[in-house]
């Protein structure tokens, strides 16, 4: 069966570092917690995972269009739990993107194909929570949100 | 309402960078995709995010009765689905770690109150899929496997 596997290491207090496909990856806390910060606390790696994923799936869509961005950011926020364990209960995320204005409708498809079809890690974090989404595209909203009963979350954060 | 907020930017080919509380994690694909394997590719971040989470709360639980171990490895794996999109559908994480014989207990019932109730990467996860865990302690397995019905998952890593 294919899988991945990763291997992490114990470096001391409280570092960690994971081997992923051969990149060294450090973990810390804080130093209110006995760490030393010398690298990500571990939970917003979910929110990383996610980013890379749907992001790599976007520039890869595109391409096969011959279509290229000038520029490509996302922001992914994940909202904690009130109670322990803390975890995410929500995840949204704001898609910016600049590139030729011809391209708006291709922009749109290529990240709608991605969340709803190819990313994997955005159909695992959806068994376990809400994951919606907004676009903005040469400075212009052009997807302002997944679903309207979710837009309370996206709301917060402008 | 409390949050973690991750940015990642895109860097060209297939390379983004995220910012995750203050520092850089690379992300990349390999060649044979379009990029240039200058970072690890998104999806075992998700497996990454588990050791970290559940690592640290063991060295915490421990140090908190005065207990330090000498050596601390976690092994994990993540089975990958047959069918698009590619997630996770199954998790197994092998515990390695060396101390003080008289410790065995202690360090039994730190995993099992992460694994049960403090990691939130843990608790979050096992929403979508099954996650499963064994325990070597001077390298002598002192918990076998989590559930009988997924004994299946750890045999073949063996």
């Amino acid at each position: 069966m294919a899988h991945h596997e990763i291997e992490t290491t114990w470096k001391g207090k409280m570092q960690f570092n994971a081997d992923v496909n051969g990149h060294t990856i450090v973990m810390d806390a804080p130093a209110r917690v006995g760490g030393e910060d010398k690298g990500p606390i571990p939970k917003p790696f979910i929110l990383t995972a996610l980013s890379g994923c749907t992001g790599m799936d976007v520039v890869a869509l595109l391409r096969k269009s011959g279509i290229f961005l000038s520029d490509f950011q996302m922001k992914v926020r994940g909202e904690l739990s009130k109670q322990q364990p803390l975890e995410y209960v929500a995840i949204h995320m704001i898609y910016s993107l600049s590139g030729d204005p011809g391209h708006q409708q291709d922009v749109l498809n290529a990240i709608t194909d991605s969340q709803e079809k190819i990313c994997g890690v955005s159909h695992m974090l959806k068994k376990a929570m809400p994951v919606t989404w907004e676009i903005i595209y040469n400075q212009e909203i052009i997807f302002p949100n997944h679903s309207a009963e979710r837009k309370s979350v996206a709301g917060i954060w402008h």
